[in-house]
């Protein structure tokens, strides 16, 4: 029997996106998927989730989390779209704002999802290089039209772009619309979310995953002005009317306004980062200025491929791709400074000897 | 400014899902979007929700959900697919089987998602009339090719077809999918999962919203054969690699284990159901035979706008659809027993005295 029968012309063409891998054991040391080792507000523990009402649908708009981004971004409820993960929020973007004649520009390194989605979504992609030392350079963006992604800090070199060469870019060019992807903005980037009353080209996506510790909640948001929020909401009620569900939507919130607590353990996590740089660098590591929660380096004697296999044998697991450009390159989450002290040690040994 | 500047082609079509109205002030009688009065499993208190550790990914195929369910239902782990909500399984279903030259078929009084879906991923649609007693008639399916979708029991009739004849549709028609939307069936009617082995072009959609009480979870699946439910993960890859989050799968495994809890409150459902069904004919309505958990009711007398917004003003909300050709209905979700009789009672005053 024909194993495709029953396919859509989209089934056949898929060219899914290969998240990093969620081993059932999770005894390794897992630094390969940008988790924040930290865990969430410890002010979550107040909810008691069987106040709930679980059998009723949730609020279909995310109210009171939109509140809460409202509130503490100077923006109005309709400049705040939240979803089921950034990932679903820059779904729904790609389809608002995408099509055929409305190709999609983004770096040739850059999150691997985007190229999927414009697939997905049947628009073209105008993909760019990267500059020198890995950085985006907007010059290079194709001239055109249709959106440019813009992953900031860029995913996984973890370099990141100055809030006013974006402007720059965004007064130059007021009939192109922007998504500015601020996964990891926390870690240490310039937001362009004060921007947002001033440039209607501007769309910025957060999430809840990396800063706030919530991966497992499956929370982003978008934030932009009115008429860019409207065509995502209509994307989301083409597909989905409930996307976030109750839980999520309350500890969300919650989380959200424990601004204090978020500033904590994303400090902690730029000072461990700090450190484990400094130790990678001191055994021959490239390893470039990150403004995100993880390392993107090389080493001059070790391909990515021998890295990554002697560091899962030893327990530790990193990110690895395999497309040529990035192949020599690991992509490594900054855990807590245990973890990065056992990654360290590991490597240390693999180089015949603790040069650390 | 072109308020619809940076939009792209499908924002600019789409025709969005209208969903029930989700009142703030929850003191409203709410009997306008078919949730279960009566809340998930008490098995749910056993979770320590502080336990899962929400600041890792969930397992990204919900793993523990479809080992339950396949094992409940005779079925295979790649048999299985769970998503966010049977409406987002329902949406990759759309995109993974029907395309500009599958067309989708389906009745003219139906789940009013099945033409939005249609749409957004472009596929043309085959709309064919409801039967006598408003069941659905499979003999009036359009000839040709491309899925074929059935709510079975119907939204928003609650009309049921038996499991022969649905097989025989299959049987006779190899090279059309047919996609059996069994939200509802719980409350009976007789479920298709039974053939699915014996018919590669059956897919089976279900949910935790209605029999489980877990509307606030959005949790739905499917089950088919493995090639189907192979071009369902590839959309699903192609959009958001993490749908379901970490508590909703904890929650919907106990729930789903807890099969007597769940016949226990789906009798009373059933009891309820068809009590009210007595006294609103009764009142003079005509009520059919439901087998789902409400009533699709008209009034000899009372349009349904006017039955609506009188109810609407009495504090009780039931769902009303504009479409011409249902817009004498009101589809009544069976909640407990006080309830209906207040429903009951409220309507028993309009037409004069209590003649329940």
């Amino acid at each position: 029997m024909n194993e495709q029968k029953y396919w859509s012309r989209a089934a056949r063409a898929a060219v899914p996106y290969v998240p990093g891998e969620q081993p059932k054991d999770r005894s390794f040391i897992k630094l390969n998927t940008n988790e924040n080792p930290y865990g969430p507000s410890p002010k979550l523990k107040e909810i008691d989730p069987f106040s709930l009402r679980f059998e009723l649908y949730p609020e279909p708009t995310g109210l009171s989390l939109r509140q809460a981004i409202a509130k503490a971004n100077d923006l109005s409820l309709d400049e705040v779209f939240v979803g089921n993960g950034s990932d679903e929020v820059l779904a729904f973007a790609f389809s608002a704002f995408a099509d055929e004649d409305n190709p999609v520009s983004f770096p040739d390194i850059t999150y691997s999802f985007y190229p999927v989605w414009s697939e997905y979504f049947g628009a073209p992609k105008q993909i760019f290089p990267l500059g020198k030392d890995l950085s985006i350079d907007l010059s290079l963006v194709p001239d055109g039209f249709g959106p440019v992604v813009i992953a900031n800090p860029n995913a996984p070199t973890g370099v990141a772009l100055e809030r006013a060469v974006l402007e720059d870019y965004l007064k130059a060019h007021p009939e192109r619309l922007m998504i500015v992807d601020e996964a990891y903005v926390d870690f240490g980037a310039e937001s362009m979310v004060p921007c947002i009353h001033s440039y209607p080209n501007l769309l910025v996506v957060q999430t809840f995953s990396k800063s706030r510790a919530l991966a497992g909640l499956r929370l982003g948001f978008a934030m932009g002005q009115k008429s860019l929020i409207d065509a995502i909401i209509r994307i989301k009620d083409s597909i989905n009317s409930y996307t976030v569900n109750t839980w999520s939507q309350v500890a969300g919130t919650i989380s959200y306004q424990d601004e204090q607590y978020t500033r904590e353990i994303v400090q902690k996590i730029i000072r461990t980062r700090e450190i484990a740089k400094e130790r990678l660098r001191a055994l021959g590591f490239e390893a470039g200025e990150s403004k995100a929660n993880f390392l993107w380096v090389k080493h001059p004697d070790f391909s990515g491929t021998k890295l990554y296999e002697y560091l899962r044998g030893q327990g530790i697991l990193v990110r690895h791709f395999s497309s040529p450009a990035i192949t020599d390159y690991l992509r490594i989450s900054v855990g807590t400074d245990d973890e990065m002290n056992e990654l360290v040690t590991t490597l240390s040994k693999l180089f015949g000897g603790d040069k650390s």
